[in-house]
Protein backbone atom coordinates (compact mmCIF):
# COMPACT_ATOMS: atom_id res chain seq x y z
CA UNK A 1 0.00 0.00 0.00
CA UNK A 2 1.28 3.26 -0.79
CA UNK A 3 1.24 6.15 1.14
CA UNK A 4 1.59 9.82 0.60
CA UNK A 5 0.32 13.13 2.08
CA UNK A 6 -2.52 13.08 -0.67
CA UNK A 7 -3.65 9.68 0.12
CA UNK A 8 -7.33 9.05 0.85
CA UNK A 9 -8.01 9.17 4.33
CA UNK A 10 -8.92 5.44 5.50
CA UNK A 11 -12.33 4.26 7.13
CA UNK A 12 -11.47 2.64 10.11
CA UNK A 13 -14.25 -0.24 9.62
CA UNK A 14 -12.27 -2.46 12.61
CA UNK A 15 -12.35 0.24 14.93
CA UNK A 16 -15.71 0.99 13.97
CA UNK A 17 -16.98 -2.86 14.80
CA UNK A 18 -15.20 -2.75 18.11
CA UNK A 19 -17.13 0.20 19.29
CA UNK A 20 -20.13 -0.94 17.91
CA UNK A 21 -19.64 -4.29 19.45
CA UNK A 22 -18.46 -2.96 22.78
CA UNK A 23 -21.74 -0.57 23.39
CA UNK A 24 -24.15 -3.83 21.58
CA UNK A 25 -22.17 -5.92 24.99
CA UNK A 26 -22.97 -3.14 27.21
CA UNK A 27 -26.89 -2.75 25.99
CA UNK A 28 -27.15 -6.82 26.04
CA UNK A 29 -25.62 -6.69 29.83
CA UNK A 30 -27.91 -4.37 30.94
CA UNK A 31 -30.78 -6.07 29.05
CA UNK A 32 -30.09 -9.29 30.74
CA UNK A 33 -29.70 -7.68 34.23
CA UNK A 34 -33.40 -5.80 33.69
CA UNK A 35 -35.00 -8.64 32.15
CA UNK A 36 -33.33 -11.52 33.89
CA UNK A 37 -33.25 -12.87 30.22
CA UNK A 38 -30.16 -12.42 27.72
CA UNK A 39 -30.88 -11.69 24.38
CA UNK A 40 -30.74 -14.93 21.99
CA UNK A 41 -29.60 -15.29 17.96
CA UNK A 42 -30.86 -18.36 16.70
CA UNK A 43 -28.54 -19.78 14.27
CA UNK A 44 -29.45 -22.27 11.25
CA UNK A 45 -26.98 -23.88 9.31
CA UNK A 46 -28.35 -26.67 7.03
CA UNK A 47 -25.38 -29.11 5.65
CA UNK A 48 -21.75 -28.80 6.47
CA UNK A 49 -20.69 -26.51 3.72
CA UNK A 50 -17.08 -25.89 5.44
CA UNK A 51 -16.88 -22.33 4.67
CA UNK A 52 -20.66 -21.40 6.26
CA UNK A 53 -19.53 -24.30 9.73
CA UNK A 54 -16.93 -21.65 9.87
CA UNK A 55 -19.10 -18.41 9.39
CA UNK A 56 -21.74 -19.88 12.11
CA UNK A 57 -19.30 -20.64 14.43
CA UNK A 58 -17.93 -16.95 14.23
CA UNK A 59 -20.81 -15.30 14.70
CA UNK A 60 -21.78 -17.90 17.79
CA UNK A 61 -18.08 -16.85 19.71
CA UNK A 62 -18.61 -13.47 18.78
CA UNK A 63 -22.50 -13.61 20.22
CA UNK A 64 -20.92 -15.28 23.26
CA UNK A 65 -18.56 -12.43 23.91
CA UNK A 66 -21.06 -9.93 23.40
CA UNK A 67 -23.29 -11.59 25.88
CA UNK A 68 -25.84 -12.60 23.33
CA UNK A 69 -26.84 -16.34 23.65
CA UNK A 70 -26.97 -18.59 21.00
CA UNK A 71 -29.00 -21.31 19.91
CA UNK A 72 -27.53 -23.16 17.52
CA UNK A 73 -30.22 -25.74 14.84
CA UNK A 74 -28.21 -28.19 12.44
CA UNK A 75 -29.91 -29.51 9.56
CA UNK A 76 -28.49 -32.23 7.28
CA UNK A 77 -27.77 -31.24 3.92
CA UNK A 78 -30.96 -34.02 3.29
CA UNK A 79 -33.00 -31.53 4.77
CA UNK A 80 -36.47 -30.58 2.72
CA UNK A 81 -37.40 -27.23 2.11
CA UNK A 82 -40.40 -28.04 3.97
CA UNK A 83 -38.43 -28.87 6.81
CA UNK A 84 -36.58 -25.84 6.99
CA UNK A 85 -39.69 -23.66 6.82
CA UNK A 86 -40.92 -25.64 9.80
CA UNK A 87 -37.96 -24.89 11.57
CA UNK A 88 -37.85 -21.40 11.05
CA UNK A 89 -41.60 -20.56 12.22
CA UNK A 90 -41.09 -22.40 14.78
CA UNK A 91 -37.96 -19.92 15.96
CA UNK A 92 -40.31 -17.41 14.54
CA UNK A 93 -42.83 -18.72 17.31
CA UNK A 94 -40.59 -19.45 19.99
CA UNK A 95 -40.50 -16.56 23.00
CA UNK A 96 -37.18 -17.55 23.71
CA UNK A 97 -35.47 -16.32 20.15
CA UNK A 98 -35.17 -12.43 19.40
CA UNK A 99 -33.31 -13.00 16.25
CA UNK A 100 -32.92 -15.74 13.94
CA UNK A 101 -29.71 -16.21 11.35
CA UNK A 102 -30.11 -18.51 8.66
CA UNK A 103 -27.24 -19.32 7.33
CA UNK A 104 -26.45 -19.36 3.31
CA UNK A 105 -26.47 -20.02 1.10
CA UNK A 106 -28.03 -23.18 1.86
CA UNK A 107 -27.36 -25.07 -0.81
CA UNK A 108 -29.12 -26.93 -4.00
CA UNK A 109 -32.69 -28.77 -3.38
CA UNK A 110 -33.78 -25.89 -0.87
CA UNK A 111 -35.87 -22.85 -1.97
CA UNK A 112 -33.62 -19.81 -0.48
CA UNK A 113 -36.30 -17.53 -0.78
CA UNK A 114 -39.19 -19.44 0.90
CA UNK A 115 -36.70 -20.45 4.02
CA UNK A 116 -36.36 -16.60 4.48
CA UNK A 117 -39.87 -16.02 4.30
CA UNK A 118 -40.43 -18.13 7.64
CA UNK A 119 -38.59 -15.81 9.11
CA UNK A 120 -40.56 -13.23 11.22
CA UNK A 121 -39.74 -9.61 10.23
CA UNK A 122 -39.21 -8.66 13.64
CA UNK A 123 -36.71 -11.54 14.47
CA UNK A 124 -34.92 -11.34 11.11
CA UNK A 125 -32.02 -9.56 12.37
CA UNK A 126 -29.87 -10.17 9.01
CA UNK A 127 -32.05 -8.29 6.77
CA UNK A 128 -33.06 -11.29 4.23
CA UNK A 129 -37.05 -11.48 4.19
CA UNK A 130 -39.11 -9.24 1.65
CA UNK A 131 -40.38 -7.55 4.44
CA UNK A 132 -37.32 -5.58 5.46
CA UNK A 133 -36.31 -5.24 2.31
CA UNK A 134 -38.62 -3.04 1.75
CA UNK A 135 -38.24 -1.00 4.84
CA UNK A 136 -34.93 -0.67 3.95
CA UNK A 137 -36.21 0.99 0.34
CA UNK A 138 -39.19 3.10 1.91
CA UNK A 139 -36.32 4.20 4.76
CA UNK A 140 -39.31 2.59 7.21
CA UNK A 141 -38.09 1.47 10.81
CA UNK A 142 -36.69 -2.18 10.13
CA UNK A 143 -33.98 -4.40 9.88
CA UNK A 144 -31.48 -4.14 7.73
CA UNK A 145 -28.73 -6.34 5.66
CA UNK A 146 -25.74 -6.36 7.91
CA UNK A 147 -23.69 -5.11 5.06
CA UNK A 148 -24.99 -2.20 3.69
CA UNK A 149 -26.53 -1.52 7.45
CA UNK A 150 -22.43 -1.38 8.21
CA UNK A 151 -21.99 0.67 5.02
CA UNK A 152 -24.08 3.60 5.89
CA UNK A 153 -22.70 3.31 9.57
CA UNK A 154 -19.24 3.84 8.45
CA UNK A 155 -20.72 6.79 6.13
CA UNK A 156 -21.87 8.28 9.59
CA UNK A 157 -18.87 7.61 11.33
CA UNK A 158 -17.43 9.71 8.92
CA UNK A 159 -19.42 12.14 8.28
CA UNK A 160 -20.57 11.32 4.77
CA UNK A 161 -24.47 12.67 3.99
CA UNK A 162 -25.39 10.85 0.92
CA UNK A 163 -28.42 13.87 0.66
CA UNK A 164 -27.52 15.42 -2.85
CA UNK A 165 -24.50 13.16 -3.98
CA UNK A 166 -24.16 10.81 -6.75
CA UNK A 167 -23.66 7.34 -5.17
CA UNK A 168 -23.04 4.52 -7.51
CA UNK A 169 -23.31 0.88 -6.45
CA UNK A 170 -21.85 -1.63 -8.68
CA UNK A 171 -23.16 -5.02 -7.96
CA UNK A 172 -26.81 -5.57 -7.18
CA UNK A 173 -27.37 -8.32 -5.01
CA UNK A 174 -30.36 -9.30 -3.01
CA UNK A 175 -28.17 -8.69 0.19
CA UNK A 176 -25.78 -6.19 -0.21
CA UNK A 177 -26.04 -3.75 -3.32
CA UNK A 178 -29.88 -4.12 -4.25
CA UNK A 179 -30.12 -2.64 -0.03
CA UNK A 180 -26.90 -1.00 -0.10
CA UNK A 181 -28.73 1.46 -3.25
CA UNK A 182 -31.82 1.60 -1.72
CA UNK A 183 -30.51 3.01 1.77
CA UNK A 184 -28.66 5.38 0.24
CA UNK A 185 -31.25 6.73 -1.93
CA UNK A 186 -33.78 6.75 1.89
CA UNK A 187 -30.88 8.71 2.72
CA UNK A 188 -31.57 10.97 -0.40
CA UNK A 189 -28.56 10.49 -2.69
CA UNK A 190 -28.84 10.57 -6.17
CA UNK A 191 -28.45 6.73 -6.85
CA UNK A 192 -26.90 4.55 -10.18
CA UNK A 193 -26.86 1.07 -10.05
CA UNK A 194 -24.49 -0.80 -12.45
CA UNK A 195 -23.58 -4.33 -13.04
CA UNK A 196 -22.46 -7.15 -15.67
CA UNK A 197 -24.62 -5.50 -18.14
CA UNK A 198 -23.58 -2.00 -17.76
CA UNK A 199 -22.17 -0.89 -21.21
CA UNK A 200 -19.96 1.90 -19.54
CA UNK A 201 -19.37 1.32 -16.20
CA UNK A 202 -16.05 3.37 -15.73
CA UNK A 203 -18.49 6.39 -17.18
CA UNK A 204 -20.73 5.19 -14.71
CA UNK A 205 -18.13 5.38 -12.01
CA UNK A 206 -16.73 8.60 -12.59
CA UNK A 207 -20.05 10.31 -11.79
CA UNK A 208 -19.69 8.68 -8.16
CA UNK A 209 -19.12 11.05 -5.12
CA UNK A 210 -19.62 7.84 -3.00
CA UNK A 211 -19.10 4.76 -4.70
CA UNK A 212 -19.75 1.02 -3.37
CA UNK A 213 -18.45 -1.68 -4.44
CA UNK A 214 -20.52 -4.73 -4.63
CA UNK A 215 -19.33 -6.94 -7.08
CA UNK A 216 -17.11 -10.16 -5.95
CA UNK A 217 -14.45 -9.32 -8.68
CA UNK A 218 -10.63 -9.17 -7.06
CA UNK A 219 -9.50 -5.29 -7.93
CA UNK A 220 -12.08 -4.96 -10.56
CA UNK A 221 -12.55 -0.96 -10.02
CA UNK A 222 -9.24 1.02 -11.01
CA UNK A 223 -8.26 4.27 -9.68
CA UNK A 224 -7.85 6.24 -12.69
CA UNK A 225 -12.08 6.02 -12.72
CA UNK A 226 -12.52 7.24 -9.20
CA UNK A 227 -13.35 10.88 -8.91
CA UNK A 228 -11.01 12.84 -7.31
CA UNK A 229 -12.00 13.34 -3.80
CA UNK A 230 -14.61 10.89 -3.97
CA UNK A 231 -15.64 8.29 -0.87
CA UNK A 232 -14.97 4.85 -1.90
CA UNK A 233 -16.29 2.02 -0.24
CA UNK A 234 -15.49 -1.73 -1.15
CA UNK A 235 -17.49 -4.73 0.09
CA UNK A 236 -15.85 -6.97 -2.09
CA UNK A 237 -13.91 -9.48 -0.16
CA UNK A 238 -12.30 -11.94 -2.44
CA UNK A 239 -9.60 -14.57 -2.11
CA UNK A 240 -6.69 -13.21 -0.84
CA UNK A 241 -8.21 -10.62 1.33
CA UNK A 242 -8.38 -8.31 -1.78
CA UNK A 243 -10.83 -6.29 -2.34
CA UNK A 244 -13.37 -5.35 -5.34
CA UNK A 245 -11.00 -1.69 -5.78
CA UNK A 246 -7.82 -1.23 -6.92
CA UNK A 247 -6.87 0.16 -3.69
CA UNK A 248 -3.26 1.21 -4.67
CA UNK A 249 -4.31 3.57 -7.59
CA UNK A 250 -7.87 4.14 -5.93
CA UNK A 251 -5.84 5.70 -2.72
CA UNK A 252 -4.40 8.33 -4.49
CA UNK A 253 -7.39 9.45 -6.13
CA UNK A 254 -10.05 9.08 -3.33
CA UNK A 255 -10.87 10.88 -0.52
CA UNK A 256 -12.41 8.53 2.00
CA UNK A 257 -11.78 4.96 1.01
CA UNK A 258 -11.87 1.72 3.16
CA UNK A 259 -9.21 -1.07 3.19
CA UNK A 260 -9.24 -4.56 2.88
CA UNK A 261 -9.03 -6.12 5.18
CA UNK A 262 -10.65 -4.05 7.90
CA UNK A 263 -13.00 -1.54 6.57
CA UNK A 264 -17.08 -3.01 5.57
CA UNK A 265 -16.11 -6.77 6.33
CA UNK A 266 -15.80 -6.16 10.35
CA UNK A 267 -19.04 -4.28 10.36
CA UNK A 268 -21.06 -6.68 8.47
CA UNK A 269 -21.11 -9.09 12.15
CA UNK A 270 -21.09 -6.08 14.20
CA UNK A 271 -24.52 -4.75 13.09
CA UNK A 272 -26.24 -8.23 13.22
CA UNK A 273 -25.20 -8.40 16.91
CA UNK A 274 -26.83 -4.76 17.27
CA UNK A 275 -29.63 -5.43 15.74
CA UNK A 276 -29.83 -9.05 17.62
CA UNK A 277 -29.91 -6.82 20.96
CA UNK A 278 -32.53 -4.13 19.01
CA UNK A 279 -35.19 -7.13 18.64
CA UNK A 280 -34.44 -8.66 22.13
CA UNK A 281 -35.16 -5.10 23.68
CA UNK A 282 -38.54 -4.85 21.71
CA UNK A 283 -39.69 -8.24 22.23
CA UNK A 284 -38.60 -8.30 26.21
CA UNK A 285 -39.82 -4.58 26.46
CA UNK B 1 -47.82 19.79 -30.76
CA UNK B 2 -45.74 20.40 -32.85
CA UNK B 3 -44.88 18.17 -35.35
CA UNK B 4 -42.14 17.48 -37.99
CA UNK B 5 -40.84 14.86 -39.79
CA UNK B 6 -37.69 14.47 -36.91
CA UNK B 7 -40.20 14.43 -34.54
CA UNK B 8 -40.39 11.30 -31.73
CA UNK B 9 -42.68 8.43 -32.64
CA UNK B 10 -45.53 7.88 -30.15
CA UNK B 11 -46.04 5.39 -27.91
CA UNK B 12 -50.22 4.82 -28.21
CA UNK B 13 -50.85 3.75 -24.24
CA UNK B 14 -54.48 3.89 -25.30
CA UNK B 15 -54.25 1.47 -27.91
CA UNK B 16 -51.79 -0.82 -26.11
CA UNK B 17 -54.11 -0.56 -23.10
CA UNK B 18 -57.39 -1.26 -25.29
CA UNK B 19 -55.61 -4.50 -26.53
CA UNK B 20 -54.46 -5.57 -23.15
CA UNK B 21 -58.25 -5.18 -22.17
CA UNK B 22 -59.52 -6.57 -24.74
CA UNK B 23 -57.30 -9.92 -24.51
CA UNK B 24 -57.98 -10.09 -20.61
CA UNK B 25 -61.97 -9.98 -20.80
CA UNK B 26 -61.14 -12.77 -23.27
CA UNK B 27 -59.25 -14.98 -20.68
CA UNK B 28 -62.19 -13.50 -17.58
CA UNK B 29 -64.96 -15.15 -20.25
CA UNK B 30 -62.59 -18.53 -20.47
CA UNK B 31 -61.78 -18.52 -17.04
CA UNK B 32 -65.86 -18.28 -15.56
CA UNK B 33 -66.92 -20.62 -18.59
CA UNK B 34 -64.36 -23.36 -17.51
CA UNK B 35 -65.03 -23.04 -13.61
CA UNK B 36 -68.43 -21.27 -13.33
CA UNK B 37 -66.57 -18.39 -11.49
CA UNK B 38 -66.23 -14.79 -12.90
CA UNK B 39 -62.82 -13.39 -11.17
CA UNK B 40 -63.49 -11.00 -8.55
CA UNK B 41 -61.83 -7.55 -7.56
CA UNK B 42 -62.46 -6.44 -4.06
CA UNK B 43 -62.68 -2.48 -4.15
CA UNK B 44 -62.01 -0.62 -0.90
CA UNK B 45 -63.01 2.48 -0.01
CA UNK B 46 -62.64 4.62 3.13
CA UNK B 47 -64.21 8.05 3.47
CA UNK B 48 -65.78 9.97 0.93
CA UNK B 49 -62.95 11.92 -0.74
CA UNK B 50 -64.14 13.07 -4.49
CA UNK B 51 -61.16 11.60 -6.43
CA UNK B 52 -61.26 8.48 -4.76
CA UNK B 53 -65.35 7.79 -5.36
CA UNK B 54 -64.43 8.74 -9.08
CA UNK B 55 -61.60 6.74 -9.60
CA UNK B 56 -63.23 3.69 -7.59
CA UNK B 57 -66.15 3.82 -9.71
CA UNK B 58 -64.26 4.05 -13.16
CA UNK B 59 -62.39 0.86 -11.93
CA UNK B 60 -65.43 -0.90 -10.81
CA UNK B 61 -67.14 0.12 -14.28
CA UNK B 62 -63.89 -1.43 -16.46
CA UNK B 63 -63.84 -4.40 -14.47
CA UNK B 64 -67.85 -4.81 -15.25
CA UNK B 65 -67.32 -4.22 -19.02
CA UNK B 66 -64.18 -7.07 -18.83
CA UNK B 67 -66.46 -9.40 -17.67
CA UNK B 68 -64.62 -8.98 -14.13
CA UNK B 69 -67.33 -9.05 -10.97
CA UNK B 70 -66.39 -6.31 -8.26
CA UNK B 71 -66.93 -6.47 -4.57
CA UNK B 72 -67.31 -2.36 -3.34
CA UNK B 73 -66.68 -1.95 0.23
CA UNK B 74 -66.97 1.52 1.82
CA UNK B 75 -65.86 2.38 5.11
CA UNK B 76 -66.85 5.66 6.59
CA UNK B 77 -64.03 8.28 7.05
CA UNK B 78 -63.84 7.39 10.80
CA UNK B 79 -62.81 3.79 10.55
CA UNK B 80 -59.78 2.94 12.87
CA UNK B 81 -56.91 1.23 11.15
CA UNK B 82 -57.69 -2.01 13.09
CA UNK B 83 -61.32 -2.30 10.77
CA UNK B 84 -59.44 -1.12 7.89
CA UNK B 85 -56.83 -4.03 8.43
CA UNK B 86 -59.94 -6.54 9.61
CA UNK B 87 -62.12 -5.76 6.48
CA UNK B 88 -58.60 -6.54 3.84
CA UNK B 89 -57.87 -10.03 6.17
CA UNK B 90 -61.21 -10.86 5.43
CA UNK B 91 -61.20 -10.20 1.76
CA UNK B 92 -57.50 -12.16 2.13
CA UNK B 93 -59.34 -15.14 4.00
CA UNK B 94 -62.72 -14.97 1.60
CA UNK B 95 -62.01 -17.33 -1.86
CA UNK B 96 -64.37 -15.82 -3.74
CA UNK B 97 -62.34 -12.52 -3.72
CA UNK B 98 -59.39 -13.19 -6.36
CA UNK B 99 -57.97 -9.21 -5.80
CA UNK B 100 -58.03 -6.59 -3.62
CA UNK B 101 -57.67 -3.23 -4.47
CA UNK B 102 -57.43 -0.50 -1.38
CA UNK B 103 -57.73 2.95 -3.07
CA UNK B 104 -55.38 4.86 -1.77
CA UNK B 105 -54.67 7.56 -0.35
CA UNK B 106 -56.78 6.91 2.48
CA UNK B 107 -56.49 9.39 3.88
CA UNK B 108 -55.25 10.68 7.84
CA UNK B 109 -55.78 8.97 10.94
CA UNK B 110 -55.30 5.65 9.13
CA UNK B 111 -51.97 3.89 8.72
CA UNK B 112 -52.05 3.12 5.27
CA UNK B 113 -48.69 0.71 5.23
CA UNK B 114 -50.82 -1.53 8.12
CA UNK B 115 -53.31 -1.33 5.68
CA UNK B 116 -51.51 -2.61 2.62
CA UNK B 117 -49.81 -5.53 4.86
CA UNK B 118 -53.01 -6.68 5.47
CA UNK B 119 -53.59 -7.86 2.07
CA UNK B 120 -52.51 -10.95 0.70
CA UNK B 121 -49.70 -11.46 -1.80
CA UNK B 122 -51.27 -13.13 -4.07
CA UNK B 123 -54.43 -11.38 -4.08
CA UNK B 124 -52.28 -7.77 -4.38
CA UNK B 125 -53.10 -7.00 -7.86
CA UNK B 126 -52.46 -3.13 -7.09
CA UNK B 127 -49.06 -4.41 -6.29
CA UNK B 128 -48.84 -2.36 -2.94
CA UNK B 129 -47.67 -5.26 -0.56
CA UNK B 130 -43.93 -4.92 0.73
CA UNK B 131 -44.07 -8.48 -0.73
CA UNK B 132 -44.81 -7.47 -4.01
CA UNK B 133 -42.27 -4.29 -4.13
CA UNK B 134 -39.50 -7.17 -3.13
CA UNK B 135 -40.66 -9.82 -6.38
CA UNK B 136 -40.74 -6.34 -8.17
CA UNK B 137 -36.99 -5.76 -7.03
CA UNK B 138 -35.48 -9.33 -7.40
CA UNK B 139 -37.28 -10.23 -10.65
CA UNK B 140 -39.05 -12.77 -9.38
CA UNK B 141 -42.76 -13.79 -10.12
CA UNK B 142 -45.38 -11.84 -8.38
CA UNK B 143 -47.52 -8.94 -9.20
CA UNK B 144 -46.45 -5.69 -10.08
CA UNK B 145 -47.40 -1.60 -9.49
CA UNK B 146 -49.69 -1.14 -11.98
CA UNK B 147 -48.18 1.83 -13.22
CA UNK B 148 -44.72 0.66 -13.50
CA UNK B 149 -45.93 -2.39 -15.01
CA UNK B 150 -48.20 -0.26 -17.38
CA UNK B 151 -44.47 1.02 -18.70
CA UNK B 152 -42.93 -1.95 -19.01
CA UNK B 153 -45.56 -3.18 -21.29
CA UNK B 154 -45.06 -0.62 -23.67
CA UNK B 155 -41.28 -0.20 -23.68
CA UNK B 156 -41.85 -4.29 -24.66
CA UNK B 157 -44.36 -3.31 -27.00
CA UNK B 158 -42.46 -0.72 -28.53
CA UNK B 159 -39.31 -3.17 -28.87
CA UNK B 160 -37.49 -1.17 -26.31
CA UNK B 161 -34.98 -3.75 -24.41
CA UNK B 162 -33.46 -1.84 -20.94
CA UNK B 163 -30.64 -4.65 -21.11
CA UNK B 164 -27.56 -2.66 -21.14
CA UNK B 165 -28.73 0.97 -21.40
CA UNK B 166 -28.81 3.77 -19.09
CA UNK B 167 -32.44 4.18 -17.62
CA UNK B 168 -32.82 7.24 -15.44
CA UNK B 169 -36.33 7.59 -13.13
CA UNK B 170 -37.42 10.73 -11.61
CA UNK B 171 -39.10 10.03 -8.57
CA UNK B 172 -39.10 7.60 -5.61
CA UNK B 173 -42.53 6.63 -4.94
CA UNK B 174 -43.26 3.85 -3.44
CA UNK B 175 -46.06 2.80 -6.62
CA UNK B 176 -44.26 4.18 -9.05
CA UNK B 177 -40.37 5.73 -8.79
CA UNK B 178 -38.85 3.08 -6.89
CA UNK B 179 -40.82 0.42 -8.46
CA UNK B 180 -40.07 1.22 -11.97
CA UNK B 181 -36.45 1.83 -11.33
CA UNK B 182 -36.17 -1.71 -9.52
CA UNK B 183 -38.08 -3.08 -12.22
CA UNK B 184 -35.30 -1.84 -15.10
CA UNK B 185 -32.87 -2.73 -13.14
CA UNK B 186 -34.48 -6.62 -12.88
CA UNK B 187 -34.80 -5.98 -16.72
CA UNK B 188 -30.84 -5.34 -16.98
CA UNK B 189 -30.80 -1.62 -17.06
CA UNK B 190 -27.94 0.68 -15.60
CA UNK B 191 -30.44 2.65 -13.29
CA UNK B 192 -30.12 6.19 -11.59
CA UNK B 193 -33.21 7.48 -9.15
CA UNK B 194 -33.20 11.17 -8.98
CA UNK B 195 -35.33 12.72 -6.88
CA UNK B 196 -35.85 16.35 -5.21
CA UNK B 197 -32.64 16.75 -3.66
CA UNK B 198 -30.35 15.31 -6.66
CA UNK B 199 -27.98 18.30 -7.32
CA UNK B 200 -27.55 18.73 -11.24
CA UNK B 201 -31.39 16.84 -12.48
CA UNK B 202 -30.60 18.24 -16.15
CA UNK B 203 -27.02 16.10 -16.14
CA UNK B 204 -28.95 13.29 -14.91
CA UNK B 205 -31.06 13.67 -17.27
CA UNK B 206 -29.30 13.97 -20.13
CA UNK B 207 -27.53 10.60 -19.65
CA UNK B 208 -31.12 8.93 -19.82
CA UNK B 209 -31.54 6.26 -23.11
CA UNK B 210 -34.57 5.77 -20.93
CA UNK B 211 -36.44 8.50 -19.21
CA UNK B 212 -39.34 8.20 -16.66
CA UNK B 213 -40.44 10.87 -15.51
CA UNK B 214 -42.21 10.27 -12.48
CA UNK B 215 -42.32 13.35 -10.30
CA UNK B 216 -46.16 15.14 -10.37
CA UNK B 217 -44.64 18.65 -11.59
CA UNK B 218 -45.73 19.90 -14.59
CA UNK B 219 -43.64 19.95 -17.67
CA UNK B 220 -40.44 19.71 -15.22
CA UNK B 221 -38.03 18.00 -17.78
CA UNK B 222 -37.11 20.09 -20.47
CA UNK B 223 -36.73 18.82 -24.34
CA UNK B 224 -33.17 20.41 -24.09
CA UNK B 225 -31.83 17.96 -21.45
CA UNK B 226 -33.57 14.82 -23.34
CA UNK B 227 -30.48 13.13 -25.08
CA UNK B 228 -31.39 12.39 -28.65
CA UNK B 229 -33.25 9.58 -29.79
CA UNK B 230 -34.11 8.70 -25.91
CA UNK B 231 -37.13 6.77 -24.73
CA UNK B 232 -39.29 9.46 -22.98
CA UNK B 233 -42.12 7.55 -20.82
CA UNK B 234 -44.19 10.56 -18.61
CA UNK B 235 -46.31 8.88 -16.22
CA UNK B 236 -46.98 12.50 -14.70
CA UNK B 237 -50.73 13.61 -14.75
CA UNK B 238 -50.89 16.82 -13.37
CA UNK B 239 -53.95 18.98 -13.62
CA UNK B 240 -54.92 20.33 -17.09
CA UNK B 241 -53.52 16.88 -18.81
CA UNK B 242 -49.81 18.09 -18.73
CA UNK B 243 -47.61 15.33 -17.99
CA UNK B 244 -44.22 15.71 -15.90
CA UNK B 245 -42.02 16.13 -19.55
CA UNK B 246 -42.48 19.15 -21.53
CA UNK B 247 -43.99 17.83 -24.29
CA UNK B 248 -43.75 20.16 -27.28
CA UNK B 249 -39.86 20.61 -26.53
CA UNK B 250 -39.19 17.01 -26.00
CA UNK B 251 -40.85 15.68 -28.74
CA UNK B 252 -38.28 16.77 -31.43
CA UNK B 253 -35.15 15.36 -29.21
CA UNK B 254 -36.62 12.17 -28.40
CA UNK B 255 -36.83 8.92 -30.46
CA UNK B 256 -39.64 7.23 -28.67
CA UNK B 257 -42.45 9.26 -26.62
CA UNK B 258 -45.59 8.82 -23.76
CA UNK B 259 -47.95 11.65 -24.76
CA UNK B 260 -50.49 13.00 -21.68
CA UNK B 261 -52.67 12.18 -22.07
CA UNK B 262 -53.09 8.69 -24.11
CA UNK B 263 -49.40 7.14 -23.03
CA UNK B 264 -48.91 5.89 -19.66
CA UNK B 265 -51.79 6.62 -18.04
CA UNK B 266 -54.57 4.00 -20.09
CA UNK B 267 -52.07 1.23 -19.16
CA UNK B 268 -52.60 1.21 -15.70
CA UNK B 269 -56.24 0.53 -15.09
CA UNK B 270 -55.92 -2.50 -17.85
CA UNK B 271 -52.65 -3.76 -15.95
CA UNK B 272 -54.79 -4.04 -13.07
CA UNK B 273 -57.53 -5.62 -14.88
CA UNK B 274 -54.79 -8.34 -16.33
CA UNK B 275 -53.51 -8.94 -12.75
CA UNK B 276 -56.87 -9.40 -11.35
CA UNK B 277 -57.17 -12.21 -13.68
CA UNK B 278 -53.82 -13.61 -13.29
CA UNK B 279 -54.52 -13.98 -9.95
CA UNK B 280 -58.42 -15.64 -10.49
CA UNK B 281 -56.96 -18.13 -13.17
CA UNK B 282 -53.81 -19.06 -10.16
CA UNK B 283 -56.73 -19.10 -7.49
CA UNK B 284 -59.14 -21.11 -9.16
CA UNK B 285 -57.14 -23.85 -11.16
Amino acid sequence: MSSTPTDARLMDGSGLARRLVEETAARAADLTRRTGTPPCLATVLVGEDPASVTYVRMKRARCEKAGIRSRHVELPATTTTAEVVATLEGLSNDPEVHGILLQHPVGPGIDERAAFEAIAPEKDVDGVTFSSFATMSFGLPGFVSCTPGGIMRLLDAYGVDPAGKRAVVVGRSAILGKPAGMMLLARNATVTYCHSHTADLSAAVREADILVAAVGRPRFIKGEDIKPGAVVVDAGYNPGNVGDVDFDTAVTRAGLITPVPGGVGPMTIAVLLAQTVDAAERQLA
